[in-house]
């Protein structure tokens, strides 16, 4: 006999410390509709999150092309809603279409694997025969352009679903290459209410508060006390402005990038050694230098920013210079196959679940969409203004602030010269993703693939050979 | 023997209820440098604001080009903190010069008369023998083009004062035209951080929680949970989206111009009688004639709004018509007369100096501009991308936000065809006023003058002619 | 019996003198569709200038909602052909449809009358009845612009055909108002090759050769030797650069204009008496009102200019005081009734027919198109930066290249402030009419409609009261 | 004892045959001020075309740096004049300084050589260590970037020269890199009348030409009735449009570069053996490697176009592959020490001098700037609307007519995505180049340094290394 599941609640308010909501009086009832609803990682966080949620209750609809996928979560996410300790009431089901996902929606979450978890293994694996390394390759560089054109594919069905089921809700993407689905859902259907969704900027911002501890000697401060000013595209996004409690942290992060030896930063250096705290901070000598170069902060991690510029990925042993993990394809397929052990473990009992709030921001912005307070944080939008020197309609991430049905982005300024232009070669060749891929144009795709920093290494007809070998592995045809 | 000065004090937390300042510890010390410090409206109610300010303390040092009015405020500045009630520490001093104002300032006030009272009878006076009406004159129509000339010579001194003494000050205006101001500002210093302060949408806002309340039977919402998206160019201002705690408030505004009939919006109608309220509610007419026309609603006073179009102002009894009164020169001078005896009556004791908060939003601006808090507000900025179909540089009036040492305006999208296009003319306009006053290029600024709505009526040797009228009795030489 | 009709040839080369075209060998093949093929003016031009066209020959189909005068312009041009003198060969057909018409053509013409002749009387005399005088009323105006929605909504069915009937043409619009016209083709069907035609800026052309010849005392200059600048939008266009032979001719033009007296400029002048030169010189008065105010010269007929500011028209004299005829319904529908009346005289013999080329360019442009010549002309394109300061797609008049199926504007510059905006006021209210009548918004579209500088006399409600009779009397429905 | 010099003059008429000047009359005495008046290549050109032009006259005051050069060219340039044959008279002088050079010009030639020849070799061969080859090193590249670091300090000077002494003059630009030099001149001096000069594109139409003469079996047409329409930057321009008498060429492009074979283009191709053609028609392959890439025709030397993407120059043998020479520096050098010698033997007798006219468009410009014809050819011009999709002021080039006193770029359309965007990476990089140097800014110097494609090879601190290196070897100092 199956021993009764483990619920553990932690002690949360619901939404992140972002900002403050004053919801008095009951529950708002909301329709979430979850698209990528076999999601191993992101759904089972928004799980707890709404457990944790005293301001919002309702239905999850979860839909995904696997059927089991989606089932699994269904349970799982019953099964934290029947401990007692829930502040919040939900109901989870599978969703037998799109359609029946999305019909009545007020909130889309859009989180997909774009094709089999196979695909990633061509998206690295072949470029590296070609000498073309990448680090993570799901955003730029080959692997990422390849999977751009799946994605536009299939994000165009999910904007036309939209269009017809759910035209005014809210749509949350969190599925890379970031830029690439959001414009697409954008350029299919130009009255959608879609942003992406990014958490990376937040490691910058939890930084910049351990620095702001450090010199000042005060207690760490809030996340969302460390106000920072975000230019730039998804994964190579830029802070020229930063500040805590009215101290300006740019110069705070000079002075730690001129010396940073010694300095204990997190929690868990504390007690290492002086060899393992050096390999340690090696984590940011690629931080260090793209500040060096570029005079402003990069807000990403490393990984992803090693990716946009020609200079760094020369080698398989290139992450390691550079003090970050080149994430193995073995390793995600790996992770990716653990997920639905686990979930059944605990569905089982033998493992107790425990029910922690996220450090993401959504919950919060759709607080501030339903009206109950307001937020400025970073997003992914179509530029209307927000960024000078960027065309209008790429995809950018700034600040924006959220209030009620409205995400306004901040006019948040221009990029310094040079910098600018690699954020608009990527922009220029995201958009000609988006293009060769709903237009069946497989010129313009290879264009796109050959004007890419990591590819520039290769003759053209190295390139094309290539690029053909990616289309045919991943069966995309234009 | 004179009698010792009354105080009462108002309880009061300082800052208007805009947004929450946690400041804890002492207050910080800042300079203020204010010009035109011998203003009689704004100057007191800015000594009122600070003294009841927990969270700065300081210096004001005031510059006038009448030492006397300057000398006076000093006082009745000086008196103020007398009182030990108060719970802020401020010095007043006269400023001997420019230069001595701006000196080491943080923050720099801009608030004066272009030019002696009696200019403002001409201003309004002349054009009423050319059959141009005008409700107030100093913005746009002839006298605020003419004023604007005026303006703009007096604030290139300013701007190159910033430029030399406190280049790093951050520089709140409030004279009107507020538009040419701000622009002459940015044009002759564009490193400055200058913005221009305007409390007209918040009647708007006023009015809107006013009808929250009424349709939703629920208490009064403080004037910053109503918030609202501001579009438009100074005191031709236009809100495309409201709400307050989640509720959407353009169909209850629509609901009422419909039908306004009885309804006692205001705490002060209460008690009127029918044909009284029916006189009151006049004053909207206008309001609603232009939400009707261009479909959103205006968010100025309707005696500002009259001025931007051609169709409204045809005779001196139109502000009957209309709802509101057109100022004459006579009570302007009136009150400008009034306001140092009552001084005079307060110093000597004679009248009680009541210190009450005002409900203006500048001591919120500056306590995030310190890093105390951030706030989103309404405020006047060269286009940077905040309003799109408004060429770069133009001033135009959107919410902003406000954070440590800067103020990034929010992408607040654009105006619907046909309004757009009047805003495009005012602006394109202001423009040419800055650019002829600072060029001394009399064609072009007669060029602006006959493109003004108002003049649209006189051919164009009329127009000329008024013009030079204007001209010499200001004694405005290009 | 009837006399066989007498056929005049005038000595020509096809073609104005605006280029040369070397054309070689057998004349080029083309078929032209002439949609509004019953035209009394443009269409029995067009065929004279082709019986004296060497380098082109073929087909013309003639297609009119009003067959018989289609049919009666049908045995017109076939009877200029019937000519041995004629150079060139052409055959003409009525065409059953717009279809039939368009099929397999290489060049379009547009030029219709936008509904019945009467609802031109309409779109004058009842804004007379308001007070609202028009010396034209067929571009803007309120009658240009109730004009306006009509036009588009007939062009929207045009654009539609020739997309499906004829996508690769050349369409040469003529009808009035020429930006409606030439918007909605381009609106309607992007891809469209569409231009429009006017000649209005052809006479500033021969007036500035006349001034040349004057001062110079030289032979008066073809007058495509007169080189000018263009920008602006048709019939408010503008020089700014104006040359003839290496001489600057716009101080010609100031020399002109502060001393006219005297000057027997054209050589119809030659003869008159001093007050009958003074009648006619008259006729300036506004062109040099206009050049004074905004220090570049107009170059438009002076009753077309007086419609786009709002200082001239006060009265149904002021044509008389600037020099123009206000042309009174009356008198164009008499115009309107003749020309067939003439037609019939001619084939009956009754009346020589004078087959005299016309100043038009089109056969130019055409030869250009064809790749028999290239060649600099004014014509109407939406602007893709040939003049700064005005939106992307507004229809714009400047100078442009032609080549082989290819037309190029040339990259022109700006108007001076003020003139700039005065410009983007109509430009943009162009794109509210094209916009409301498409999309069947009529408050859109009487906003366009009270923005027009010669509605700003009236009161909103009056103005409304006016659109909505002019609106029922054309029965136009939105 | 000296034999006199033997001048042997063609029988030409002025100006190349790219349009037709009708100058009748005496010629127009002009002055023309020559910076690099010591040139070893453009100066002489220039003295024939002159000697040979029958509409101009006057004279031409020649400055260098380097007075003996200048000196030898006076000599140069009045020998020529002493023969009777010439049909034009022109004196020659050496100026003192620039500003007597300048004073009174109506045109200035700029044709330099930035630095000493030696430092070129240093531009090539620094960067060939570190394994990145430049084929020409005069544009882009690290070769071309540094040189711009030095143009643009000597332009700075220029710019500022002819502010003060010939601020009407018409510039002409021959130096490279053309769009760093052209820039600086606008961006120094605003009001500047200056463009850039390239025969680049000539070869491509001569191309055209030599196609349509093959498949078409006509004579070979003159040069200019082969018309393109050019977009691009210099060096990296591109056709998107040709034609011919009507034909439309990039079909027959097309042809020729599906199947080459055999096809003996050119009259010195006619004698070859098949492996000597072959091998010539190598030439062709970057040319259509190109052209199959982006869809369009590149318009400039495959050994310029080689260095503007990173795919090509991979090693040293890279020019082999591709069929055109890389030029090492000492052939360079050679050169340059060759031509003095010939003209001292021309100038002892001991060599005639063979009069020709060179296939420049310079002069038919001069004679459009003079109001003497019209033109339209390509040349470099800060963007003004000519190419959408670069932003305002980089400096492009596209067609643009030439008239009296004025050139108006055509607006000429935009490029296909991917080629827009390596057109803005560079253009970005070239307002970077003139920026650092202006501003003494050497980290933005460096960041455009390593925006180069050809630098994106190496790892970021290499790339700094080399940069250090090159600048210290041209002694430039930020």
């Amino acid at each position: 006999m199956t021993k009764p599941p483990t619920l553990l609640f932690a002690d949360a308010k619901g939404g992140s410390s972002a900002c403050e909501i004053r919801h008095r009086g009951k529950p708002l009832p909301i329709k979430i509709g979850y698209v990528g609803g076999g999601s191993r990682g992101w759904a089972p966080m928004l799980m707890m999150d709404l457990a944790l949620c005293p301001f919002f209750r309702g239905e999850v609809a979860l839909y995904d092309l696997d059927p089991a996928a989606a089932a699994l979560n269904v349970r799982y996410g019953n099964l934290i809603q029947s401990g007692a300790a829930s502040p919040s009431n939900w109901r989870y089901r599978a969703a037998r279409s799109l359609a029946d996902a999305l019909r009545g929606c007020d909130f889309v979450f859009l989180s997909i694997q774009p094709g089999p978890i196979g695909f990633m293994r061509h998206d690295l694996e072949i470029p590296a025969r070609y000498g073309v390394y990448q680090s993570v390759g799901d955003t730029v560089g080959p692997g990422g352009i390849v999977r751009g054109f799946r994605s536009a594919r299939i994000y165009r069905g999910f904007a036309e679903g939209i269009a017809e089921h759910a035209p005014r809700a809210w749509v949350l993407n969190f599925t890379n290459p970031m830029s690439v689905c959001t414009r697409t859902l954008h350029r299919v259907f130009p009255g959608i209410k879609a942003y992406g969704c990014c958490h990376e900027v937040f490691s910058t911002q939890l930084m910049l508060g351990r620095l702001y501890a450090h010199y000042l000697r005060r207690p760490f401060p809030n996340r969302a006390e460390v106000r920072v000013n975000v230019l730039g595209i998804n994964h190579f996004t830029w802070v020229d402005r930063a500040s805590c409690r009215g101290v300006d942290l740019l110069p705070l992060f000079r002075r730690y990038m001129e010396k940073p030896d010694g300095i204990r930063l997190y929690p868990e250096w504390r007690d290492m050694g002086p060899r393992q705290l050096a390999r340690v901070q090696r984590h940011f000598r690629l931080t260090f230098e793209l500040a060096r170069h570029f005079g402003l902060l990069p807000a990403a991690g490393t990984r992803h920013l090693a990716e946009f510029v020609p200079w760094f990925l020369h080698s398989p042993e290139s992450g390691r210079e550079w003090g970050f993990r080149m994430i193995p394809w073995a390793s995600r397929a790996e992770r990716w196959k653990q997920a639905p052990r686990r979930f059944a473990r605990q569905l089982a009992g033998k493992e107790p679940v425990e029910i922690r709030p996220s450090n993401e921001e959504y919950l919060n912005q759709m607080a501030a969409l339903a009206g109950l307070t307001t937020l400025v944080t970073n997003v992914n939008l179509p530029n209307r203004g927000q960024m000078e020197g960027v065309p209008r309609d790429r995809v950018v991430e700034t600040n924006a602030r959220f209030s009620r049905d409205r995400v306004l982005p901040l006019a948040s300024g221009r990029l310094p010269p040079a910098l600018d232009a690699w954020v608009n070669l990527h922009a220029s060749n995201q958009e000609d993703v988006v293009e060769a891929a709903l237009g069946g144009d497989e010129e313009l795709g290879f264009r796109a693939f050959a004007s890419d920093p990591l590819v520039h290494r290769l003759p053209l007809d190295r390139a094309r050979k290539m690029f053909g070998e990616m289309l045919r592995a991943t069966r995309f045809r234009f």
